[in-house]
């Protein structure tokens, strides 16, 4: 299959729900996902990986337990390993998520939000 | 030590050279790379990675051996892994690389467009 670009603002306009990532694209067995959220997540950490966050827009708050990281449009932030952290946004927010392909967005604290993985769009 | 958000348009502002990839943040063993360009670069492949291009201004040329591929502002692309291709932007173009640590720009073509890895601004 020949690869296409891939555009970022074109693939937000379908999504209709929140905290529920979708992914884009794939290189080597990382995934890139889209995401719109508003309102509060759950406390949660991912043991093995690293997670990157790319705010397309709005304003992202990423919250741990000693302080917080506001996250503005074309900011790019690094969640380390382990790490337990929460996210944030008062208003709708687009982000780009780029981790390893199965990470389990709410980590171990699986709940109502759990989203399913590998849900392409 | 605590990471802080990366403002990529900000990071942009300190590159003054075209072809020569700056590092601003790692994910696990990837590097998120920021490079200005603009010309041509040389025919080269990467024999044991995908790479992906996220156009942050500009368009982007991405020429395969059988075709070519126009990345815009907001779009990604994903190049496969060991397939040749040529990077091509007629005006200044801004691009951020994602990929594994340690990959040379040019692939195993090394000449003048090589650049130094782990550069950091």
């Amino acid at each position: 299959m020949k690869p296409e670009p891939i555009d970022l603002h074109a693939k937000l306009e379908m999504i209709h729900e929140h905290w529920a990532p979708k992914v884009v694209a794939e290189m080597n067995d990382y995934q890139f996902k889209l995401v719109k959220l508003q309102g509060e997540f759950v406390w949660h950490q991912h043991e093995n990986t690293d997670e990157v966050f790319y705010v397309l827009h709005g304003l992202l708050e990423v919250r741990f337990r000693d302080r917080s990281v506001f996250v503005r449009e074309g900011e790019l932030f690094v969640v380390p390993k382990g790490v337990e952290h929460i996210t944030r946004a008062e208003d709708e927010c687009h982000v780009l998520i780029i981790e390893p392909r199965g990470v389990i967005n709410t980590g171990a604290q699986k709940g109502d939000l759990t989203a399913p993985n590998d849900v392409w769009i």
